[in-house]
């Protein structure tokens, strides 16, 4: 089995990425494997496979909203789906990326308080402003990220990983790609573990 | 908790309903549960909410025809993607129910039966002759099978059940309705079982 790190793609309005962020590297560390964490823009992957936020899909939409509440009370993580939803992640995204190539570490933890903020708290996480605040309450300087958020390169970052993670296959959140075997919801995470364990099955 | 049987919906297409119809009675007898089968056309909730089958969905179908054959195997139960699929489910599931009003116990053996010569030996089920044969494999007269399927009243049930089935929600197989809380997904099935250990949480 290889020691690259397991890719943990997800998307910041997805309550079940949300949950995946709980879980992952507690389900790497058992097997002495990293993780690699990249929020994508979900809805240019739904443009391709045709789906749709679950806050707009007839009849699996009300399923949906049902059952990601019972998801994170099944795993115990707060949750509250937010009153603007979906919400644009994009700055939120691109801020993660940014703070990703100075610390993979405290990029999760920042993360993480992105996530709690829109999806535990109610918190619109869709402005730079909010972004860069949230940052601050990790300990990331406000106006360095509202600085990061208006660069170009910034912003074609964010538009690069999601080309990229469609190009592997990834189309919905969370979604795992471990030594190249791709596992797309948080329900799959048991499999993976199998997966881990067996070294493929 | 009431005494009232798990319906569980599926469609004969659908890998991850043949996975579940090996789970679903033994979950139910852990809480001295009863079960009851539905064998629906998917398709007709597919029209409602967007959803194509799996072999016509880009970049998701892919995932989903490794993912089928992956959680077959989790679960040890033989599958062999048919070659013609999606295939009509329509004589499968009318002669289903006509056996189900007679005998819902021969019903589930009858279902598991045409499942298996469909998911596991490539065998085509979707003419009424085929059917029938498969019936004949469970003692079941394949004349009076052949019957049944010109019978109106039977066409109308699959109508009737189907849409009954899509009124209260279900649009995926399988799919399961315990105490009217929907768990769609095999992959539902561990928090069903939590469901029904806690009377629900």
């Amino acid at each position: 089995m290889s020691d690259a790190p397991l890719e943990f793609y997800f998307d910041f309005n997805s309550p079940y990425g949300y949950v995946g962020a709980h879980l992952i590297d507690n389900i790497a560390e058992r097997y002495d494997r990293k993780t690699d964490w990249y929020p994508i823009q979900l809805a240019a992957a739904f443009k391709l496979t045709g789906a749709k936020p679950m806050d707009q899909t007839p009849i699996k939409g009300d399923y949906l909203m049902q059952d990601s509440a019972r998801v994170c009370r099944y795993y115990g993580v707060t949750y509250k789906h937010p009153d603007v939803h979906p919400f644009s992640p994009t700055a939120a995204s691109r801020a993660f990326y940014w703070v990703k190539d100075k610390d993979p570490g405290q990029a999760k933890g920042f993360a993480m308080a992105l996530y709690t903020a829109a999806l535990a708290n109610n918190e619109d996480i869709s402005a730079p402003a909010s972004v860069a605040r949230v940052a601050a309450s990790v300990g990331i300087d406000q106006k360095d990220i509202m600085d990061a958020l208006d660069d170009p390169a910034v912003k074609q970052r964010l538009i690069d990983e999601t080309d990229a993670a469609i190009k592997k296959g990834v189309f919905g959140s969370p979604f795992v790609i471990a030594d190249g075997e791709p596992f797309w919801g948080v329900d799959r995470f048991e499999i993976l573990d199998e997966w881990l364990v067996t070294e493929g099955f």
